[in-house]
């Protein structure tokens, strides 16, 4: 699941950088991507060896923030699954949030398709009571950090689904999961991960730092193999 | 250097599951390839967004062992790099070695490339004396787990790159690394990574499991960036 994650977010870095508003261009004006949520619903997960495609698209654009969804389809053109994505522009010097459509006159605006339906749930805020429970201390390491000194979106979908014991990932897969990104984390930082458990299939975890600020809170729903 | 790795192998399985001797065809028979040794040596790493290829091509073959070799190069055919590999074969039931000529009458012979150099050292027996002491321990989780319960080959080279720290990867790459696969490690296993400072710029590691088996035995020489 993490790796499909990780071939959502280069579809969206090829798909914006073909139409002149990728973060490569971006980095020259000072400007980055960040990404806010990321949620995925699969039907069906890619077998070993399938090959895949990962389609995506701009469904709406503000002045602050874009969604973009995706499509994950098999070699017959079989639907998969679905993703959806929200991201916020940012200024990389004062790392306040940058007004998308000011890049390059608004070319996002031309790409967005309003024809396409991206039939699963909108992420939602993720609630969480006070019945959680530390489940885990991970330091963050060289392998967990993106190139810009952070620790990379999909390396929390890796520690937060090792949660859960290959033993369990035989008799359940993953259907649906949500991240929201709240602050930004660092190598040497230590995270801790806190669960609540909604169902016997469905689970909110909270990760946060060593000062107690919240860096992400997530949302995983498994589904039986029968 | 762990995303290259993880490279070259997807190659070698491309290039033997399209002549008869893949993963995929060996277990309807019973039989897997097992990695033993990967070498991998790199003048110049791709850099972020630059596309690459990777070439591989078998060597030799014997009864129990088979050399594959790798080069890496740029978009303009540039090497930036070169691999050299070792693989047995088992028998998945027995767990024995098992004879590689016997796999399609010896299919793997009509691919033996004598003509190209592969012009990097081959792997040496890594050797370490009792100045090692114990870095770290490392619980084994799901994300370090292949389809077959074993802990992935490229999973040992990220925890072992991890034991340096982002700011030395600032101001050095990885110019050679070695590794010897010697048992395997399961889910659950927790791994003690042991390091010899052979030079300040060389590296020993020895990876041991809780009973103290080796798993794996690697070293790791960096370049400074000047």
């Amino acid at each position: 699941m993490s790796y499909l994650g990780n071939h959502m977010l280069n579809a969206a870095d090829f798909h914006s950088s073909d139409r002149g508003f990728g973060m490569k261009y971006l980095n020259t004006v000072n400007k980055t991507w960040v990404l806010s949520r990321l949620t995925i619903e699969m039907q069906e997960m890619p077998e070993q060896y399938a090959r895949f495609s990962v389609e995506t698209w701009v469904e709406s654009c503000m002045r602050y923030f874009t969604n973009r969804n995706f499509c994950v389809i098999d070699d017959d053109g079989l639907v998969l699954g679905y993703g959806r994505s929200v991201w916020a522009m940012i200024d990389t010097e004062t790392r306040q949030p940058a007004d998308i459509l000011s890049v390059n006159d608004g070319a996002i605006m031309e790409w967005i398709v309003n024809s396409r339906d991206c039939p699963i749930e909108k992420s939602s805020r993720v609630k969480m009571s006070d019945r959680v429970r530390m489940v885990c201390q991970i330091g963050m390491n060289y392998s967990d950090i993106d190139i810009n000194g952070h620790v990379n979106s999909v390396k929390y979908l890796e520690h937060v689904f090792n949660l859960w014991d290959v033993d369990w990932y035989k008799h359940h897969h993953i259907r649906r999961f949500e991240i929201a990104y709240v602050a930004e984390a660092h190598c040497h930082d230590t995270l801790s991960l806190f669960i609540e458990d909604v169902s016997p299939l469905e689970y909110c975890v909270r990760i946060q730092k060593d000062d107690s600020t919240e860096v992400a809170r997530c949302k995983v729903c498994f589904e039986a193999y029968f």
